[in-house]
């Protein structure tokens, strides 16, 4: 299986490092080249522009910067012109899932099949190729190229085109409102006079135990908010939680109150770039307490 | 360690079984003396009265029904003539934080110590000896009696006298606030066509993760709200959380958001023996759909 890699920065390299390593036979383009050279001692062909790499390829990842990123590619006349009949294009980039199923449409057209398959786990993840992997689109184009998502991390069938993307979105959705529940906890602990670290250890494995208590918990305990995951691409992802929600046609209310919380988190109270579980700050005050 | 064990009932009965196995001498007292007799055969010496339980007991513990069952018992004089000087009570079951203060006070007057050790972990947790038990009060106190908590789980001291019951209400607050992120997921994976328990498999270990997600996430899917933990018992603990946030002077916008949306499942929505996964009812009804 030959696989063409766009897009090789903080995610998109190691993970095509790790399909390199695993024996599949990788072209690369990135927009800044110096960011793909490191690929070449991993026998990587790096091309100089993206038509160049997808020229024969079985399969195109593509792991661009958002979904107009990729649209571009795949309006590109000359990356349509060199697209092979059948190959598929995995999108492993985190867009709307509208624009997903756009774009499977786009280029079923061309007879070039599609899937939706974003990834939880950050750079680490990216590196130990341990990520989870959401994929949407058509089950039989997934069971052809799922070799591929070996290298990668773990790979989970969710649905028809779009459905990784919803994933995602229900992963960030979780993610949010769970940062407001910890930050709610810790609060009551701290004003109640309660250790909020040792109940963090005493909840251990019980109903309310998540990574997101014993490590996002601990950060807002000890005012710790750099990145990790900033609020502002937190607050990214409910923006489009939210618009997805509105073209379903349903309301989502504890995630339109954590959009409007991060909101003013980010717009009023300087968190754009505080790792997310300064929700806690927002939180703090609301209540006339200071950080 | 002489243990007097007041309240045999579902929860009190594997505890008070777990502590004889391990070798305690226990005597016991339960309402209906009916639910106790099953103790006898592990040597557990049952009494027709509370005040004869505690007489020369070095720990009581206390598993009853709520707050003011213990105050009433505090209270009696013949059990207050029988406590011996210096002994310790345990209060085990989920009272207020301020019932919990008012009683330490009330057992100082006599020299009694006092703990207020509420657990989580439900039937299962008592029988196996699993439970997690969050300790406040007195740490020189705590160490005196902790061999006791050992057949009955892990304790972790959290701070001072009402921190145990605290730490209930934090561990109460997030698990309602995250079944509500839980069911915006669901819903939204629903509705844009994904399998949610392919998700909930997809996001197994990541950041989005909880016993939540996965238990009562899958009874979401599966339209399954038997019992577990009815929604009446949530909307208690809610209440409980909010009052002390009200005596606190702050605000929780989560967990009063869950506290109104429990009261609607509870009281327009028939939800009262509902497991509390049936918040996911209650979304679907604000969305005008059907369960």
């Amino acid at each position: 299986m030959k696989i063409a890699f766009l897009g090789t920065g903080l995610m998109g390299g190691p993970m095509a490092k790790n399909l390199a390593v695993s024996g599949f036979h990788i072209s690369a383009w990135n927009r800044t080249p110096s960011k793909a050279a490191f690929l070449k001692e991993f026998e990587v062909d790096i091309k100089i522009s993206a038509a160049e790499a997808v020229k024969n390829a079985d399969v195109i990842i593509s792991m661009l910067s958002d979904g107009d990123a990729s649209h571009e590619m795949q309006n590109d006349e000359k990356i349509r012109g060199n697209l092979s009949p059948n190959c598929t294009w995995i999108e492993m980039g985190s867009i709307k899932p509208d624009e997903a199923r756009a774009h499977s449409v786009n280029l079923n057209d061309l007879n070039v099949n599609y899937l939706d398959a974003p990834v939880s786990g950050g750079t680490k993840g990216a590196e130990n190729g341990s990520l989870a992997i959401m994929v949407g689109g058509d089950s039989t184009v997934f069971a052809k190229v799922e070799d591929a998502f070996e290298p990668l991390g773990r790979a989970v069938f969710v649905g028809p085109t779009g459905s990784g993307q919803l994933a995602k979105l229900a992963n960030q959705a979780i993610v949010a409102i769970t940062i407001g529940a910890v930050a709610e906890a810790t609060l009551l602990l701290e004003e109640g006079g309660a250790d909020a670290g040792a109940v963090r250890d005493a909840l251990l494995g019980g109903f309310a135990d998540s990574t997101i208590l014993q490590q996002h918990g601990k950060r807002m305990s000890e005012r710790n908010f750099e990145p990790g995951g900033p609020s502002r691409l937190q607050l990214k992802d409910l923006r489009n939680i939210l618009a997805e929600a509105k073209a379903l046609k349903i309301d989502l209310p504890f995630s339109l109150s954590a959009h409007d919380r991060y909101t003013r988190l980010v717009k009023s109270l300087a968190g754009s770039e505080l790792d997310h579980s300064a929700l806690f700050i927002e939180l703090l005050d609301i209540n006339g307490r200071k950080t």
